[in-house]
């Protein structure tokens, strides 16, 4: 085992914990969780590599390490679920600076203490090319109230939780050599995972289906569609779009629509549930409806329909 | 998302379930799992990564696929545990053959079925290098009956299952350019987890510490001692060497000693239990005993005692 990847092993262990709900976390052949009385498991796991998912020049180590984490909580979140147990697998390449995974797991660390999530194992290696990291996320939903993405029906409304684009037009700008600032981008740089709202929707069984919006508007609101045998139409003058920059801007409705990672919920909800307009202090917009028809329609400012094709978020390519 | 990625998830997709314990599996944000009444649940990730744990020159895709789940069940074996589901994380360069990733799969969903896991999910992602997979197993125990490393007591005795050193032996022929056939070291090609064995354990409460073999004896044998604060003494000419090659060659005493990925299991039984020579059709062989001084001794034919240093798997390096 390389020096590095020892003490790879040995921070992530100093960090690492059991509790009550976590027997045996990190040195043994396995963590051992105790699940509460009448839940179920979730688990989600998520890629983070690099070249794909994030670039050394463009995004800061502690971002990375967020962000890694942030895709598996949001998951969570998404089947209205409690976070109970992180993994982190990590792969280094040799020449990484220890200062880099040192930012990283701050990160990293800084969200599980946030969620009150326990770091209760993983895996290490050498990387022959690039950081690699693999989360995973273990939860639980009161038995059977999973929110799933197949269970919308026809006459459901459909919202979104915050507002969107935001991380694709940052991604933009940094693909064009612009500046970008934590505190101008903040959806790209510090997703925040809407467990709570996530929750709240479970407990009070306002949410029909949920998906979190990690490949885009088009290509998620396709996925619900998809598994639930419906289709959709939403009113693009009803997209909260994200104001970025230091001048507030409203992101264009194309990075509203497709752009990725911005880590809000999209949910549907019977037409006679009453949904609070603001959740856990995020705001829940109301932007279209399920329809019987199979095809996802986006109505725009004129009334004029036309088909919502899912432009599948790609991260960025080499 | 490039057509080999769409591809891979509808193959993987096609072959994931649900059933009586997985309500939900792929295709949305989280597997939902049920967890028997009375039992904890066990959670284990292990990368495979080219390169690093394999190469695509030496190993067939059929065994990098089998190898990286058995892995997995090896360390749910290893608590005296049940695998439940399995979680595949795979990432492939774009010039990776279609049928690489068939033969892969091949593999590993011949193990799924062999122990009756349900693949329930995962993540797929273009790799910019080389092909990385990460496996989670969800497996559960009965409350409280987690087979840990940190529990062995000095008098307990120590006992491997099977034969050691078979896949170090493969891995040194293929790295001098030798011919090896999976006929002739069955260890390296297709290592079955020792489930059932862990399981009888477990049932029969005679295992009071136990690991699996995954980085050879010599440093999962230190593990056991440094997590449970004791030391051991075991005899040389009690360890049970693999026979390999067409004319069962004997292994050397270091490959038997100090090789990897052999994924047998290594356990501590209070000297008062009566561990059968064979369990689940597993040879079982008493190696040594457990001592109060932490050292670790190995004591040769002659009788002669010395320390027994871990030296650590290092799959094999660039």
């Amino acid at each position: 085992m390389p020096l590095s990847e020892k003490a790879l092993i040995s921070r992530i262990r100093r960090r690492a914990a059991t509790g009550r709900r976590v027997i045996t976390g990190v040195g043994d052949d396995c963590a051992v969780l105790r699940i509460p009385a009448g839940r179920e498991v979730l688990v989600t796991t998520d890629f983070t590599i690099e070249g794909v998912h994030f670039r050394r020049a463009w995004h800061p180590p502690e971002v990375v390490g967020f962000r890694c984490l942030a895709r598996g909580l949001s998951d969570i979140a998404a089947m209205g679920g409690e976070p109970q147990a992180a993994f982190l697998s990590l792969a280094v390449p040799r020449e990484l600076p220890q200062r880099w995974i040192n930012r990283f797991l701050k990160g990293l660390f800084g969200l599980v203490s946030a969620f009150s999530v326990t770091l209760a194992g993983g895996d290490t290696s050498e990387s022959p090319h690039g950081v690699l990291a693999d989360i995973v996320v273990v939860g639980s939903v009161p038995k059977g109230k999973a929110i799933l993405r197949s269970t919308a029906r026809p006459g459901d409304r459909i919202y979104v939780t915050g507002e969107l684009g935001g991380a694709a037009a940052a991604l933009k700008e940094l693909m064009a050599g612009g500046k970008v600032s934590p505190k101008d981008f903040p959806r790209l740089f510090h997703p925040d995972p809407r467990v709570a709202v996530g929750r709240f929707l479970g407990k009070q069984e306002l949410a029909s289906a949920m998906i979190d919006l990690s490949d885009g508007l088009s290509t998620d609101l396709a996925h619900i569609c998809e598994e639930s045998g419906v289709g959709a139409e939403i009113l693009e003058a009803a997209i909260p779009r994200a104001r970025i920059g230091p001048k507030r801007t409203e992101v264009d409705i194309d990075h509203a629509l497709h752009g990725g990672e911005d880590y809000e919920l999209l949910f549907t909800a019977h037409r006679g549930k009453r949904v609070p307009n603001r959740i856990a202090g995020v705001a829940v917009t109301l932007i279209g409806e399920v329809t019987r028809s199979r095809r996802v329609i986006l109505r725009g400012s004129t009334g004029k329909g036309s088909p919502l094709q899912p432009q599948g978020w790609q991260h960025f390519r080499k």
